[in-house]
């Protein structure tokens, strides 16, 4: 690669496309701009920061890394899980935050057209001035943009009713390697007009193009929604309970589970008054309309009986819910703050499985808890298979380091064992790049790098990522 | 291309790499499954046909094909409306409508596994037994196949509420042009590991691989609906009742319009009593829980009246709706009926368009009327936009047939005009392949043609078809 033999005098030229103050080559802030939340993935020295302001900054940018074979890593607010908006050696760090513009709103057609940097949060609170709503809701939506949950394909808890990010997608504007700006898929409800390059970009990580525009699919304001609560005296009883209800064609608009240790962890972090000597514990939520709603989580209540709940409590006070929804929205600060105190240590992991398997997956999670020195809590969207069992550990320590790195392992093959995969929401980055190579068959890898080969032929997208 | 060169001698050694009796050369037998149901396409001579009865035949016919250079035609039941199925000259037509098992259903995980020759009706028939769902419901779903189904994202009338193929495609094994077979996508709820290869390959129309299992994503069975039928005077306001509907926040399950020369085309087909002298008709249903559905078709009876309806009839008599719903279906077969009649000429068109648009899309397709001497009857899934006006003219009549052919291009024009695409649920295929090239930029179709040939260097794979 050529990019050694570039100058700042090279970097000169680029500012000279860019708005001013875009291009930003101070060492402290490309370095704080280096990295997501992802721990053990390298942080490579970015040549600069370009703070786009625009499509047109896209575009420069991208045709001077061509131009010149610089590697791109495109991102939003680094809210990442996996490394993947981690600097690579000698790149440009392509941040989109500042194009935070919600581009218009179609409320007859129920689609908005937005920036890549808009805040998830901020687009369902202007959305629901419209009485509009836009359902993904990863554990970062008052953090991370848009672009960022396309990029990655977000989910979160709406996920079990609602869908994932892709659900929602109808088309975008990317720009590709060599600074050609294009448009994939459609703005109607429906469309089969070619190839479905849009779907190909979600969840594409910034390695085949830099997404600048997203026209999404929008749903009505979303109906208020009633809430119950089992508690278990172990995990494998909640995760049968959660086979057996939604084998019942329950349509729950909520499904989380969380675990005792996560909700000892949560009561320290904040006053929920969670039950601390429990195993597990589920939180239901219908949005059913009417009287369909209490049939559902009676419903409930009946599965979590015959699976051994110790008690289940339901209830339609706005209140309750709320407390119980803002203490599984504390599992990730609260899981932050017990690994900050125990040495920092903290990695998270997203298998996905079929729910036929939850009970099989906690009773060997047990069995791996108890081979490693680390503390394993698990929390997670239970109604889709998808847990985040998260290992906690003291980082100064090596020994302790390579344990929770190996016990890591096993849960990613775990997932696979019991058919799943080994990210349901978080997606692949650095940090799991190796182990997506044990997902895919050799027919799949193969195209995996043909395709990319064949949509940024210098490699100059987010190398190393995803892909080794 | 050298498949001039290869004579039966080869195609014996393919025979015997074959299921007995795969191999069909008999030229009348190969005519016979040499072309779907779209007008206008050019029809190829075969070579040969192989009606695959395992992974094992495509796989061999795969490398046949590159070891020869030779075309492949993947195709079902050959119901398709764009030509996508139709042979090309030297080629080999690749049928798998005999691998019609269904693998296996899962009720707990809400999945099941099929062949990709499976009958979309059959398969629903089979997931009631087991208290489940496939909503996806083309006009063909007694008769089209679930791979042909995948290999055109086909939609439906459950698409306003339930979405279109690919929002159920978790993933397939696909065989790919050298004979690779690989797996894409995943089984579970949730899964972001790599590019969404699954997607991309949904729509593809034979382009890409050939599908040879497909695993669905499923729903609880469908509660029981109750209809309206809104009467208006003309289409326009129709189609701004559809729109004023849709905004409102309203979620039916069903949202179809019909225009009076229709419903005068299905009442000679059968006796069906449709108003005749109406000027469009939309059919409505809500499956929403208990006194829901009642306030979703009050709401729609109240929107319509807004909009100058005629009349509003509600109905929770299964029978009614079941009559209605059929009177609907009958839409396809009464007009194929109403071309033969009048000479056979039947040219069904399939844009999407913004909803706030249908009141000028109807008005603007009846200037398009008025110039042409064809018919131009239009029915369609209104709830999406999703239109299918359908020109009817003389086959038999040179002049009248070329004046359908330009009244069908200035349908599709008038689609990306209001913002839409030219093609919703039917494909691109052979028909609307020069369309497809101005409805995408410059960006987009060099995007579609590298893919393409990463995937399929020798470019065997359905070749002329959705790209030129």
């Amino acid at each position: 690669m050529s990019s050694a033999a570039l100058d700042l005098g090279h970097l000169e030229e680029l500012a000279g496309q860019l708005s001013p103050g875009a291009l930003v080559t101070d060492p402290d802030v490309v370095a704080s701009y280096s990295f997501d939340k992802a721990l053990f993935c390298p942080i490579g020295t970015a040549r600069g920061l370009i703070r786009a302001q625009s499509v047109d900054d896209v575009v420069a940018t991208m045709r001077f890394a061509t131009a010149h074979r610089i590697p791109v890593v495109a991102q939003g607010t680094r809210t990442g899980l996996s490394g993947a908006a981690n600097a690579v050696d000698g790149c440009l760090l392509l941040n989109v935050a500042k194009m935070n513009e919600i581009v218009s709103i179609d409320p007859v057609e129920q689609t908005c057209r937005v920036q890549p940097g808009v805040i998830n949060l901020d687009l369902k609170n202007a959305l629901a001035e419209h009485g509009l709503s836009y359902p993904p809701d990863p554990g970062s939506v008052a953090i991370s943009t848009i672009g960022g949950n396309v990029a990655t394909n977000a989910g979160g808890m709406c996920c079990v009713k609602y869908g994932v990010t892709k659900d929602y997608v109808r088309g975008m504007t990317v720009v590709l390697a060599d600074g050609t700006v294009t448009r994939l898929g459609r703005s109607t409800a429906k469309g089969v007009a070619g190839l479905d390059l849009a779907s190909l970009f979600v969840g594409s990580e910034g390695t085949l193009g830099v997404i600048v525009e997203v026209t999404l699919g929008l749903r009505a304001a979303m109906p208020p929604a009633i809430t119950a609560v089992g508690i278990f005296g172990d995990t494998e009883s909640a995760g049968h309970t959660v086979a057996e209800y939604m084998a019942s064609g329950a349509a729950p608009s909520m499904l989380e589970l969380i675990d005792g240790p996560s909700l000892k962890v949560i009561n320290a972090y904040g006053d929920f008054g969670l039950p601390e000597d429990a195993g597990a514990l589920l939180l239901v939520q219908s949005n059913a309309p009417g009287q369909a709603a209490v049939a559902e989580l009676d419903a409930f209540e009946q599965v979590a009986g015959r699976n051994g709940s110790l008690e289940v409590h339901v209830s339609d006070d706005p209140a309750d819910s709320e407390l119980l929804v803002a203490a599984r929205r504390a599992v990730g600060p609260a899981l932050e703050r017990h690994a900050h105190l125990i040495g920092g240590g903290e990695l998270i992991d997203d298998v996905c499985i079929p729910r036929s398997r939850l009970g099989e997956f906690f009773t060997r999670l047990r069995t791996i808890d108890a081979r490693y020195d680390v503390e394993i809590l698990t929390a997670g969207h239970a109604g889709d298979g998808n847990m985040h069992p998260t290992v906690i550990f003291d980082a100064r320590d090596e020994a302790m380091s390579a344990q929770a790195r190996e016990a890591f392992a096993e849960i990613m093959q775990l997932g696979l064992d019991l058919g799943g995969t080994i990210t349901g929401e978080h997606g692949v980055g650095f940090l799991k790049r190796d182990w997506l190579r044990r997902e895919l068959d050799e027919g799949a890898a193969l195209m995996h790098a043909r395709i990319r080969a064949a949509l940024d032929p210098l490699g100059i997208l987010n190398p190393g990522k995803v892909f080794a």
